[in-house]
């Protein structure tokens, strides 16, 4: 299930940290890896940034298409997180390797990913000094989607199953954990 | 309590997406805000990315010091996260008024917060064309720190409460959840 979130609130699905699974497409191929670093940019209009390294198949679709979308896996896809950030696209199709059903976008043509919680269509702001130097990449938020049942209305549902996913290192992870509240002015 | 990192793990710190406190001195004046959007930029050395707001002190201050420190609160810290990011410090001294206290870091001049579960002391790698369009500022972690009791010998304790605080909006956190692996090649 999903439904389309408003994009000034759409930073809130990774504003928590979590791991995603970056999309391409380019010219009829398409390619999914993983990425724990990315981070929300800015609000209005809403950007965000990821690490998208120079030796990946990823890196080539996403700087042919100027697209890429960010996926937020569940707990259930925490498996093939790991699985397509070990091997390359180059070497064989992922999304069939792995078993990992997809959707069309509204925006883009990157291919998204089901059994996802929340999903951010993003175009390249393209800035060759940072792609070069530091394999950073800046998108702009173009459209977003998300499952209802976790995230709605532009807010995570309160004591859902979160179940997004923190990646560590050596197919280690930290659940995202329950919800609190402190006082705001 | 806390032990040195080794650099390349220092990355470990942040990988999950804990929200941090960034803490910045110069000139005998210094400031803590909260960001919920930093990242690690690379292995080696390591860097990390944190957006600093241009209308902040914590701005002025890190531009001009040319480093400043990620300090990632313990869920004990969540009421003084909010509370920091609420206000400025042009208004006051947020570590007396929110009773932080902190010790010396080794190498920048920036005060550490106690009762953080880790530290990344950072020198500001200056890119004016981030800094003044997207507010984004790229540091050298040139040293780290951790609790030992939740992070220790380059990996956080398992089944530790490792209490890392995840921001989502509006006074809302998640805490970071139970550790779990799955396979790797």
């Amino acid at each position: 299930m999903r439904q389309p979130v408003d994009l000034a609130k759409s930073y809130r699905l990774l504003n928590h940290g979590p791991t995603v699974l970056v999309t391409s497409a380019h010219a009829g191929a398409s390619n999914v890896m993983a990425a724990a670093w990315s981070m929300p940019l800015d609000f209005d209009p809403p950007k965000v940034t990821v690490v998208i390294d120079r030796t990946t198949y990823t890196r080539a679709l996403v700087e042919a298409s100027g697209e890429f979308a960010l996926n937020i896996p569940s707990r259930k896809l925490a498996q093939a997180t790991v699985d397509v950030g070990s091997r390359s696209g180059r070497e064989g199709d992922k999304f069939a390797q792995y078993g990992l059903a997809t959707f069309q976008g509204s925006q883009i043509a990157a291919p998204l990913i089901e059994d996802c919680v929340g999903w951010l269509e993003c175009r390249v702001i393209p800035e060759r000094h940072n792609q070069d130097r530091y394999d950073l990449f800046i998108g702009e938020v173009v459209a977003a989607w998300a499952d209802p049942a976790i995230f709605r209305d532009g807010r995570w549902v309160p004591d859902a199953d979160v179940g997004s996913i923190h990646y560590i290192a050596g197919g280690a992870f930290f659940e995202t954990g329950k919800g609190f509240h402190v006082e705001t002015d």
